[in-house]
């Protein structure tokens, strides 16, 4: 390249490093680009981190099990985001690492930020990143984590406004499904824990059922359904909810009269159900706001951590419940 | 470190970064990997592909519109696949970025392979693509790329299953949605095209329905269908299906006896409705499969690139047609 640009060795890296201890003047700049463009150079972002110390990329572990329509609503917002502010989001399939094997793995990439989904990253995963040159480390989970920020995700919320609902509307015998599928546990277990808590000293029974998000796994609970004796159920979400719904009309329990059903999300499939589906609609936070936060973060790695309530909970109550 | 580990600082280069050059032994290797564990190294993934000139990273473009479940799925499995194999996915949000300016972008992570869904990567960006180090380049597309393997999605597979179906069940007027939602013409569009297709030189017409993924613009469409005289829709997919049959339902049409309606994707829903959604079953590539292709490529960067048509369509029949 040095040769087609008739520079040296050397101008060709300072040109292309950008350095800017040393003084090169325009042409010669311009020179030593077309010469790389003409060579089809590609620039390694890897190597220019290794220098600069820091790149543009923020890192996402990808999600490990197939996202609801929400989710993967809430990443292509993300993208859009980050992307208009110049960075880089790259989604990391860490299948099957935890805690700090998982940072460890990230770190390798030095990232300028971490977004992490759910818990797991204990403060030794958060201070290895930000150690290997991360600026900002943000948690997406229901407790904050030492030395990252965190948008604090209260799934026990959602649960707490089906039961509290459902109470409402006189139902005592109240049902919730929790799905065997594998993964769902961060999201399921939080909004049992809200529905047991909501019910905690009232004459109200709790009743887990689990569901696998099969026609089959609905048919056997439908199936069993008078001897459970529920007068109401909490469906985990809308799409277990229209599940377990048909079920119990194939069943010809009627809904809500026999039994009443609230899922969670709010996706548009509840509103198609006859009846209509009651649910929780969930407010994640706008990937612009959290474009924002990171940004922030990297701009000032030094400032306090900042810690954000983002996930909101409210009923939309419509006529299966 | 190499004070802790009392060897000298060449030795600790050499050891970490598993030059074979030089011989050092075990205990001396030990020695370093422990003292680097209590200092809380972390290896530069970017540094040692510079060294190595190849990474174990897999890239794949993000999808920059929410995935669909049977996508969400496929790419769960692919991961999971590719990490037996030691590969790490990474997902790169290349939100606006386009042909070569994204294979430019790609290629400055070094990835040792590229996997790309949909079309837009031409010759060029393969061939920048491996001069950059990459050893494989997939496509998942409708038609191969030169220089990259190709596993070819033949999506008007779909649309001729369905629109077959639908005239083999004695229907002439045949209307088919076309989503308005930006980014999924890559798969409507084939898919209406392959309906085309199948009607050609029949007694049939073909009428284009532009549909979003709102009840107003379902109730919208459901309002003028009588006046459009249509027997029959194919839907795009089984999501699209459900909320078109609803507005239709709601106008008092019955399914399937005024309007047959067919689907796609062959989702869980489609069984849940009333009547029992009839729709085209896709066979995606197995994430096993596409990930030992990978490795095969990786391991023989010379080897003549492989073609295969992965898409498998079948038309499930239910009630709704």
């Amino acid at each position: 390249m040095a040769r087609l640009a008739g520079v040296s060795r050397a101008t060709v890296s300072y040109v292309l490093n950008n350095t800017s201890a040393v003084r090169i003047s325009e042409p010669t700049r311009r020179r030593v680009h077309a010469a790389a463009k003409e060579l089809g150079y590609v620039p390694h972002a890897a190597a220019r981190s290794l220098r600069a110390g820091h790149s543009r990329m923020v890192l996402m572990p990808a999600p490990s099990i197939p996202v609801g329509p929400l989710y993967s609503q809430f990443i292509s917002e993300l993208q859009w985001a980050l992307g208009r502010l110049d960075y880089t989001v790259v989604q990391y399939g860490s299948v099957g690492l935890q805690g700090e094997e998982a940072a460890r793995a990230w770190a390798e990439l030095r990232p300028v930020a971490v977004l992490v989904p759910g818990t797991g990253l204990g403060p030794q995963g958060v201070a290895l990143l930000r150690r290997s040159g991360a600026r900002a480390v943000v948690t997406l989970a229901p407790e904050a984590v030492e030395g990252a920020h965190a948008l604090l995700m209260d799934h026990e919320r959602v649960g707490r406004c089906a039961a509290d609902h459902l109470y409402a509307r006189g139902r005592r015998r109240i049902g919730v499904v929790v799905p065997e599928e594998a993964g769902l546990e961060a999201f399921s277990l939080p909004r049992l824990a809200g529905v047991r808590r909501a019910l905690l000293g009232t004459d109200a029974t709790l009743t887990e059922l689990s569901l696998a998000f099969e026609e089959q796994s609905a048919i056997r609970l439908a199936a069993r359904w008078r001897e459970l004796g529920l007068d109401s159920v909490f469906a985990y979400n809308d799409e277990y909810a229209m599940l377990l719904m048909r079920a119990l009309q194939d069943e010809g329990l009627r809904i809500p009269e026999d039994t009443a059903v609230i899922g969670a999300d709010d996706l548009l499939l509840g509103r198609l159900l006859r009846p209509r589906l009651s649910t929780v609609h969930i407010e994640l936070p706008s990937g612009r706001d959290l474009a924002e936060l990171v940004d922030r973060a990297v701009r000032e790695p030094g400032a306090a951590t900042e810690t954000h309530t983002v996930l909101g909970a409210t009923v939309v109550h419509r006529d299966s419940s």
